[in-house]
């Protein structure tokens, strides 16, 4: 195994502790294993959370900031964050005016913000939801009841998060989550597996000439396993379906996110946004906002995944709202 | 050869079609293989030039933008542009105030850098050059005599970047460049090889159990080839031999730059940035701005850089003024 790393037990919690040297901006709690807004609770907002399993970096904790998301809980690699820990989260940015979970869809997150939502509620806090399942690549998975939840999480906290900000009232932030994970598809692909410190080798096997197509952020099985193709056909397996499941129509406005899966070169990353965005043309899709780079990923994993996000007015506005988070930022 | 492309010879010109398609803020020269922001000439502002061979991505297309490039000039992978090119992105950006040449210290770099300034002046232009040589890992290599130019590239863009949006002349931002230049050092490191698509093959060999310490951005060799070793001690064979290269003193302000590689997880970078930041705070060298990202690659490589640039007022002032491009942007 070639990482930088330590002791293969505390990645999460060094890897931490250069956040906060990183990042003024951000106050890391390393006991509760949290990572909040310096100047959180802000008074009068509706605070967001989300979290899980650690190795997707920069999410979630790469998107704390001002107009995005006032704390992140993660995991252990590939594992849930701890109820507990959702919490101390949780009321840490509560300012009075109620929290958002942002919960992508693996059963042990669902679960696990289920009952910190509910001892959050105990104490006085209000609490609402939005599990993100836009992975139109399989039904059920290895960690999943339904969809999994994937690109669509960095869009969802990007959109919620500047609703959020404008000082919106939970149950119109909640509405903002939930309509663009609706109006979000997406999919992915290997050509790599990766590697958990832990684990010491590779969490699957993908031969010298195959690639996995469908996969999951956690290297969960996908729709094929097939021979490598050419760029041009592997950008038609994942829009393709992405297209047909919302499904997109002509005329539509989208954004389009072009995901690395960490090992991905940002030159492959770029000649495959202009194969997705020729298909796009060839269909009569928009792009009308982009963002292309690795920010959900999969530890080193070589590959990519597509999301398109239909756009209305009031979604362009929110996307383009001022943002400051370590991973993402603008207009400030 | 695992790799998102179609054809290996088309690698370069795909990836700028889809830099166009997710930028509308920059223009892409298909012809001429250059990428200039859509508003250049911008009148009265001094033009910015870099450019060098292709697989370093973001390096420098994606730097193109307000407050920083005015255009770029990327080769084919790991070669040199041509005079041409760089006569085409200079012309393309002249507004009358002269052109900066920020050019990474490689031979072929340098005498097309130089073909391209000689072929401007001729036709009226004014161009100035800086070569940038922070690499303290060996002094000549594979294909540089002096010192390699690596990380502080993209500090001396952004710095004399800002310097020229703020309108002052030629001369002054060629001594910001400079100035940056010669307050940075950096060092580098490999866990693994990387492949061109042209040669289908690592462009080196590296043992299963081995890393290089002091590797360059084309994987040219380093300082030495060791067997692999925790973090903090990689840590301090690439900090170590820059603190006392300049030398950085008890008291200095630095901006810490983390650069990965390209095929290394942002959780191993932030990491890796703890452990340069306790070794710094036991130099009494203070962090005072902090870059963590792949910036500088060399494609896939798995492995990281440390740059240090040795901050005053003038400096910390140009590194937070607005940018806005692809890769670096803020306060706008």
């Amino acid at each position: 195994m070639k990482k930088l790393i330590n002791d293969p037990g505390e990645v999460v919690d060094a890897a931490l502790a250069g956040l906060a040297a990183a990042h003024p901006d951000l106050r890391v709690d390393a006991k509760q294993r949290i990572v909040v807004r310096a100047d959180a609770p802000v008074a009068g907002k509706v605070g967001l959370v989300s979290g899980g399993g650690s190795g997707h970096e920069p999410l979630h904790a790469g998107f704390v900031g001002h107009g995005m998301l006032d704390a992140a809980c993660p995991g252990e690699i590939f594992t849930s964050p701890v109820p507990d820990q959702i919490l101390a989260a949780t009321t840490a940015v509560d300012a009075g005016a109620g929290v958002l979970h942002i919960v992508k869809n693996y059963t042990g997150d669902v679960m696990n913000f289920e009952m910190a939502a509910e001892l959050a509620a105990d104490s006085g806090v209000e609490v609402l939801p939005v599990v993100v399942n836009d992975d139109v690549a399989v039904q059920d998975s290895l960690y999943t009841a339904g969809r999994r939840g994937v690109g669509a999480t960095v869009i969802v906290e990007k959109m919620a998060g500047a609703a959020a900000q404008q000082g919106r009232p939970l149950a119109e932030v909640a509405r903002i989550a939930e309509k663009v994970n609706a109006e979000s598809r997406s999919m992915g692909m290997a050509l790599t597996s990766c590697t958990t410190p832990a684990a010491g080798r590779p969490t699957f096997d993908l031969g010298e000439h195959e690639m996995e197509i469908g996969i999951g952020i956690h290297g969960e099985p996908g729709r094929m396993r097939v021979p490598l193709a050419a760029a041009h056909e592997v950008a038609a397996m994942l829009v393709e379906p992405i297209l047909a499941d919302l499904p997109f129509s002509q005329g539509d406005r989208v954004l389009c996110f072009l995901n690395g899966m960490g090992g991905t070169p940002l030159l492959e990353l770029y000649l495959m946004f202009d194969e997705v965005s020729r298909i796009l043309r060839g269909h009569g899709v928009e792009i009308e906002r982009a963002l292309v780079g690795p920010y959900i990923t999969a530890l080193e994993m070589a590959g990519c995944s597509v999301t398109l996000t239909r756009l209305d007015e009031e979604m362009t506005t929110l996307w383009d709202a001022p943002v400051r988070t370590p991973a993402l930022r603008w207009g400030m």
